[in-house]
């Protein structure tokens, strides 16, 4: 009793450090992912956040235990050499706690290879099934894709920002936006950081990001659209012109999928995936441009003067036949398609950009109009009642510098990036029509 | 002409880096921070978001720019050396160019040495008022508190997680929560990230942070509260106790300090503030103690079993003089204060805690109830329906390890650190009954 007493006074060891540890005793903490018991040995295989392990047990250490896939467990034992499915070391077990039980009837089968199951059930039982290490592959990539983020624009004198998701002047004019009552006012959530972000550039932050929450009330289910996502922001000031955004834009991605590359190879290897080149410079051409070719090489018409998904979809077949390229700028959106904040560009176009990746639009930016008067202008074009936009107006009175920015939605771009077609794969929890739990 | 186009083609140089461009011909950007116009010569002072510098300008190179205080340029000439209240160095200037003009009355005074106004003011011009570089440094402070919080707990094996703050089981059995229509359905706005960082402990992240916006329909009105705020939490598995907790929050307070007195030095000397030491063991006594040595020794009767505001000052007070210590944890809060996923102590108190800083709480934190059976039956004393949180119970069903966690509120943090009485200091843009704008 007193040995076992001194074996939990051990300190936790995780299992990729297993390795460091030959032939010592070691305390492993984790789930039970998988037993086989034999006539005179039980093999545990153990699953914490680093690995899998196995542990060989001798039958009577287990007796009266009542071990079941997923129990949560303390092993003590030795580290030994041991060639099997999970590597080169095993445990041979002293003594197994078990810290907590599982039901025995699992609704996913968390030690599958694969996790073949609908999407509606693995959403269902998604705490389950985000055990699977090719689940939690998915969102380890994913923090660090936002992490990666943070640090490129970190290190080009950019300050990370914090605004608020409670708005009353955040409608930006579309109709997509959740209300609610904040003690008798009529509040939005924030569709966007947009607004916000444009005043601490003003403020004389000049150069800002934010990493948060935004917010989409549309009724349309798609496998592109969440109702609730996590925006990847950015805004700068003193820019001359949109291509200042791309450029940054694609140093910003080279940065992201390099640092991917070297951090996370494990997990990318587990879920058996190759990383996109991103070119120095991304071709790019205007909208208009790429409706013609669309025209000319698919026989397709566009309607309403953008792209339609299959539109995004060729044109990025299209550029790659032609270019390599797996990413692709589109300039030179028209006005009627874009927000009233957005600079013009002669009279139908404006200074803005879209960028897709595999077919798919992961950004939108562009440059903002900084001068009081032209934006109340603008307002007033798009039908727009500038009284309701009183006090993000006020900041372009005390001189507003130039600037322009974009936002990068973080589950369409890792799902464009590790290959799901379903944005609801890269959302932790997702929000959609159906989808409030969990 | 050509030559002024050469010049315009100049990289950017910032304020802080014009040392480096001696004798040399550079370009800045920024805002108009002071003008003294003499006889033969006018100096503007420049701002940008590193600094200040005197920009000398002969007179005729100004006449009919219109120059006020914020008005945005761009400023090119020659770096010369010249001794003045901004530094080393002075600008010679031989063009400058409006980006954007300001209206010639500021409701702010930005150029002043410190801002003299009502917090009223200073939040109804907010845009305006961050300008003044003592409030850009609030918060160029606030953003690598943040990080600091990030970096730590990247270190110690932590994943940032990104969960949703539209819910429907979130409310956590309190009534202060903003509801809303989700398409037909009701949902709410996350208190906290509670639930979901649990979740995700349980799903085998085991170990977890989120920064992100909770939100508290709260209708009282005090200087330390904010309807939406920022929360830095996170949540850890197979803990043995909350002073594991504690004593990782302690080190990571000590990260946090120590990098912000390298990193940030020169801010925090703008706003004059000497930042605490964190003791390697913060003071720790349970709240019953508490509670009896404000009756011992300041007659001072707390009511309903917890420390009301006085009360936090009176006892951190007391620590201080009696440890030399700013900081204080206190442990063991009844159950009834504490909510249903608190671990239970004893018959009455919690595996719970808070951490008080100069007199006010900026954590709470502690272990939570890891078996399914023992949650539902809590849930039931506190008058709760199990029914009502299917999704978070089910994760308790299939193997959750022992865990806890806390949260840090990001902007009172700030408070306290900057010495500030009003949290509103610290919110880029406050959210409370009277504020939904900016």
């Amino acid at each position: 009793m007193k040995n076992q007493n001194q074996e939990h006074q051990l300190k936790r060891t995780m299992i990729s450090e297993v390795s460091k540890q030959m032939s010592t005793q070691v305390m492993l903490c984790g789930w039970v992912h998988r037993i086989r018991k034999l006539k005179y040995v039980t093999f545990v295989i153990l699953r914490d956040r680093t690995g899998l392990i196995q542990c060989v047990l001798e039958p009577d250490i287990e007796v009266g235990l009542n071990l079941n896939p997923e129990t949560v467990v303390s092993v003590t034992g030795r580290v030994v050499e041991g060639k099997n499915t999970f590597g080169n070391y095993e445990i041979v077990v002293s003594s197994i706690e078990v810290l907590n039980t599982s039901e025995a009837l699992l609704p996913i089968k968390v030690n599958a290879e694969t996790l073949d199951i609908q999407l509606d059930t693995l959403l269902e039982h998604r705490v389950l099934g985000l055990r699977h290490p090719k689940e939690l592959a998915i969102f380890k990539i994913q923090s660090r894709i936002a992490q990666y983020f943070a640090a490129f624009l970190n290190g080009e004198g950019f300050m990370e920002i914090h605004t608020p998701k409670l708005v009353k002047e955040g409608a930006e004019g579309g109709a997509n936006v959740f209300k609610l009552d904040y003690f008798g006012e009529t509040a939005f959530l924030a569709q966007s950081p947009q607004f916000y972000k444009q005043m601490t550039v003003i403020a004389g932050f000049e150069r800002v990001y934010e990493v948060g929450s935004v917010f989409r009330a549309e009724t349309h289910s798609t496998s592109r659209h969440l109702n609730e996502y996590v925006s990847l922001d950015f805004e700068m000031a003193f820019i001359k012109d949109e291509y200042e955004l791309m450029a940054l834009e694609t140093r910003l991605l080279r940065y992201i999928i390099e640092a991917l590359e070297i951090g996370e190879k494990e997990e990318l290897e587990r879920l058996g995936v190759v990383l996109p080149i991103v070119p120095t410079h991304i071709p790019h051409m205007k909208l208009s441009e790429a409706i013609k070719i669309l025209k000319m090489h698919y026989g397709k018409t566009e309607r309403d003067g953008d792209l339609d998904p299959e539109g995004e979809k060729l044109i990025c077949e299209y550029v790659l036949k032609e270019t390599g390229s797996e990413f692709l700028f589109l300039t030179h959106y028209p006005q009627r398609k874009r927000p009233m904040y957005t600079m013009p560009c002669g009279t139908d176009e404006t200074h803005s950009f879209d960028l897709l990746f595999r077919g798919l639009e992961i950004t939108t930016g562009g440059c903002r109009i900084h001068r009081y008067e032209a934006l109340i202008a603008n307002m007033k074009i798009k039908g727009l009642n500038p009284d309701t936009y009183a006090s993000y107006l006020e900041s372009f009175k005390y001189g507003a510098p130039p600037h322009g920015g974009l936002a990068i939605g973080l589950e369409r771009f890792t799902a464009q990036l590790l290959g799901f077609s379903n944005v609801r794969r890269t959302s932790l929890f997702p929000r959609d029509g159906q989808r409030l739990v969990p």
